[in-house]
């Protein structure tokens, strides 16, 4: 049976200040939390079905202590990993930046989408969403154990690229033709946030600005979800390594 | 003020059900109705600012009827156009098809999707989402006025389209490389839903077998999120229209 402090700690989660204070996070689902536990330390693991490996509960404290709507059969409640302290620019791989992404399931796609595409680390803005949100945790469907991220000062980094001669790529509303440009295989890649794009401050860092054409005649959206621009911009940053003849 | 039946009525707009009844539905946002009332005849305006163009109502009352947790300065309530009973697939056009996509955020970020890349026709198998949900609506930011949503028999659909000789291209975890085919400006692209992908019946219509590659060495996600897989799609179809030298 689960304790009330059990419980209590559980729920907490949902919260960033109780997060970092336990240094806890949930996810739930049996593919989600099978391919954490082949990566990460697990706390505990709360299971409905008798066959499954964890601690045995009832589906009514399931419900009790699920973040979903329909709780699904298996809760785990994992580490977070040490957080890094810095990170250095790479000149060799590609990295994606975010400035202020908020939105949890954007956030959890564009994680899912660097593990798909190999990007390895993962550059976030202080005001970007956290990544141990449980929301963000479930859309990334397991890439959180793939996936480096990394919560630094945005144009310290960026700046940090730009004196190694690392291309600081963003995308705008205008700029160069994202289909037309050279672009390079290593480099930093920035998206903005959902409301504002790219910040001021870290457009000055800002090396190669890019846009993707629409093609509608008549255009209401402003713009392209944040996701699903950065599916396109991962995609033609990484599509000449994969054409075959 | 706002009167009871009003307020039931409007409540009620979150189940497809009553939409269907009443013919209506909800758009919140300054933004997003002003997008619409461009295009689509409301039934009513509601705002909390004397300034704007609507029946002025208290905060109370916007905070009764909105679905939003931030209530906005505006909700709007819309006929729905009416349906069409049947759909030809066009020759000339890139069409989008989904096979059950479930997630109205999904769902409303792929009609934005096909208002940016010019796709005026979005066809959904009877288990998609309704495009009327308000998260749907609110999630398109007003491309939900742009594109022409139809609900259809999918193999039905994709029967007609390979008769005339339409190509159907569907997107799977394996099949030809989208990056290295040669793509028609025309036919249809389907995407199938996110958990069970595109379905036995609707693999059948398909001419043509797509996937896009992965770049991970250890890669967890088994697939991409919906909307950002149709993103690369249409991406990779309408790029060489826009690829200047």
């Amino acid at each position: 049976m689960l304790s009330k402090p059990t419980i209590s700690l559980i729920a907490s989660l949902a919260q960033k200040k109780y997060r970092d204070q336990h240094k806890l996070f949930v996810a739930e689902g049996q593919k989600l939390v099978a391919e954490l536990r082949a990566r990460m330390k697990p706390h505990a693991i709360y299971v409905t079905n008798s066959e499954a490996d964890g601690e045995l509960i009832s589906e009514a404290e399931m419900k009790k202590i699920s973040f979903l709507k329909t709780p699904s059969e298996v809760l785990g409640v994992f580490h977070i990993p040490p957080s890094e302290k810095s990170v250095a620019p790479s000149e060799n791989e590609l990295t994606l930046a975010l400035d202020g992404v908020q939105d949890p399931g954007n956030l959890g796609t564009i994680i899912r989408l660097c593990d798909w595409f190999g990007i390895d680390t993962l550059v976030c803005s202080p005001h970007t969403a956290d990544c141990y949100n449980p929301k963000v945790v479930q859309a990334t469907m397991g890439a959180i154990a793939h996936v480096r991220v990394v919560y630094a000062d945005l144009p310290d980094f960026l700046q940090k690229a730009k004196t190694k001669n690392i291309p600081v790529y963003g995308t705008f509303l205008e700029g160069k033709n994202i289909y037309s440009e050279q672009l390079s295989p290593a480099g930093v890649v920035v998206m903005g946030s959902e409301g504002q794009g790219i910040s001021p401050e870290v457009e000055k860092c800002v090396t190669h600005k890019l846009y993707i054409p629409s093609f509608a005649a008549n255009r209401s959206s402003e713009s392209l979800n944040v996701a699903t621009a950065a599916a396109i911009a991962c995609s033609e940053f990484r599509r000449e390594w994969k054409i075959e003849s």
